[in-house]
């Protein structure tokens, strides 16, 4: 089978990072013999806006909902376009309209990566981050009232569905399920916010039940922090909210030092429409142009896309690159302490791959 | 003047590192010619709960609203008394209903005190979390409709008022205007939560124009909790919603090290009620009796209450005293690799005290 791949780079490092990470790509896909095809799209970005005034085509989701993946760049340039525009009008439209409902994130001490936590070796922590990615605190429903007076207010509802919290918790039992330590905790907030997460919690409880093989906890969001610097060994899987998850994945590849080269997949499982597969990192407007750009996180999340269509080892033979490249000082790029540029490093990884 | 001080050692170890907190607060005010008067308390604990079936008594705000402040131990037993009920039912209570709407922390690397990033001095880390305690996301605004059903859903509001906003950002200003850095970091996630943050930061904008000397910048909560590990020497004073501000206040302990011996005050700057005084850390039932607690967080928040009081010098001579307990490693309690007992830490920080 042939897969069909959209390819978006978006804005920014985006469009410096995804040359590295199709070389990458190609080079696994040519050893394990996986057969890619590659649509190259240029909307999602700055440029495209410009000229179209509007982020995506009209008929955008005819032109990519066919494919069996989408591999993205970047997008946002805040100095040129409003968050709100760039993010809601291509990446969270993504989330929403594709129903890619899990955003997934692995936390991995990497070897050669200065981290910032005292007195940790690569294979200490090695979590996945699981986060819902439709709904809960980013929400479209509230408003504002009163404006410019002392009665002034805005309220935002928080929501959750029964099936968006059900599906999310149940993705998440089952890849605990499937690793070695069975070990699954949950996010919550329930002392403090007292409607929402209480729900969450009690979704926790009865999906727990179906999955009599995995140990779960949970942990108040505050102290889970916490416990991310403190005792990173202690997790396996974390689910958590939208909010909640968007933290954790941005706090667990930190206290990794690899925040600059964490990959992400934005999922639908039931594979009824494709995955978004991008680096952590966004377009990084201060170092763009400057060939300098770390292309790590975007050849990562190839090889999480890879794992997404079945291909294991192709994406194994990946990731296991990506380390030894990590390992060797002069193979990485400014960032990490290195002195190859982004082309040198993509290759490297690509060299690598057996 | 003599100051009335309320004591409430509410559960657990708060009962066992009250006693230690009320040596320091003695030494201190003797040495500073500082006149306090405690009156003692026995609600706001499950022992009152079993007794008389409620947290507080009917009459708890006549009992403890004319004091000049409350000095506070812990609550909650969650395996006895759910926390809706004991926190709700009293520490919940106090912010809300006292208005004690700024909710102080500081984050402070201390010398002696293990700390889990790698490569940081004393010194290095030294800001403080202001965080919003009355409103925000911990509301009681939503609900649940169509239950047990695939439609069914919860809803939270999270509620921001003009006026409830627009103190606490003033209250975080002055205070870095105070400090040497003058520098305020603001919690935002405007690019997602698009209702409520946004507005949270175009009330930043208005109040900093207030304080032309203040410095400021703004993080979304994903990369601020990042940078609390990768660049804790970045801060100053940092501001956030209640929970932005929940989280931040816990992580920030963490990665000092100090979540086990951090003070906090819940405060009514307008002094039209009583701000209430109490260790980041909670009842613990699991060391409960034992006699190990460490008293640093109850001492430590005795000494914010001093300050709180206007009693600088002798709010500032129990902190130093703490510093050198803290450097002397027989002096601490286990926790910290000490071998001191709840009291001879409370006495050996006493005894610093000058
Ligand atoms: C116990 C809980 C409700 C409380 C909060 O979330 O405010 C605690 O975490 C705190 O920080 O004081
Ligand atoms: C850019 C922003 C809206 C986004 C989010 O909060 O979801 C980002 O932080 C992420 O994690 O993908």
């Amino acid at each position: 089978k042939q897969y069909r791949i959209a390819v978006i780079p978006g804005d920014g490092i985006g469009k410096e990072v995804m040359p590295e990470g199709l070389r990458v790509l190609e080079a696994a896909a040519k050893k394990h013999g996986v057969s890619l095809h590659f649509d190259h799209f240029d909307f999602s970005s700055w440029d495209y806006y410009e000229k179209h005034g509007q982020m995506m085509p009209d008929d955008w989701k005819e032109k990519i909902g066919k494919h069996d993946a989408i591999y993205f760049g970047a997008v946002g340039w805040p100095a040129k376009i409003p968050d709100h525009v760039s993010l809601w009008g291509s990446l969270i439209k993504f989330r929403r309209e594709f129903d890619q409902y899990v955003n997934l994130r692995p936390v991995r001490l990497m070897p050669g990566v200065p981290s910032p936590l005292a007195n940790r070796k690569p294979g200490d922590i090695d979590f996945w981050v699981v986060r819902e990615n439709t709904e809960g605190e980013y929400s479209s429903v509230g408003g504002r009232m009163f404006p410019d007076t002392d009665r002034e207010f805005v309220t935002q509802q928080t929501v959750m569905t029964r099936i968006g919290v059900d599906r999310i918790l149940k993705f998440a039992f089952e890849l605990a399920q499937s690793r070695p330590k069975k070990h699954l905790t949950s996010a919550t907030k329930s002392n403090g916010i007292s409607i929402t997460m209480p729900y969450w919690d009690e979704r926790v409880e009865a999906m727990a039940k179906k999955f009599p093989g995995v140990k779960w906890d949970k942990y108040h969001i505050d102290i889970l922090t916490a416990n991310f610097v403190l005792h990173p060994d202690w997790f396996d899987v974390v689910v958590g909210s939208n909010l909640f998850g968007d933290i954790l994945s941005d706090l667990g590849p930190a206290c990794t030092g690899t925040i600059g080269i964490a990959p992400s997949g934005n999922i639908n499982p039931e594979g009824d429409f494709p995955s978004v597969f991008e680096p952590v990192h966004g377009s990084a407007p201060d170092i763009a142009g400057q060939g300098i750009a770390n292309p790590i996180g975007a050849i990562w999340s190839g090889a999480m896309m890879l794992e997404h269509l079945g291909e294991k080892e192709a994406g194994k033979s990946i990731v296991d690159a990506i380390e030894r490249t990590l390992a060797e000082r002069t193979l990485r790029t400014k960032d990490l302490g290195g002195n190859a540029d982004t082309t040198a490093c993509g290759k490297a990884v690509a060299d690598m791959v057996d």
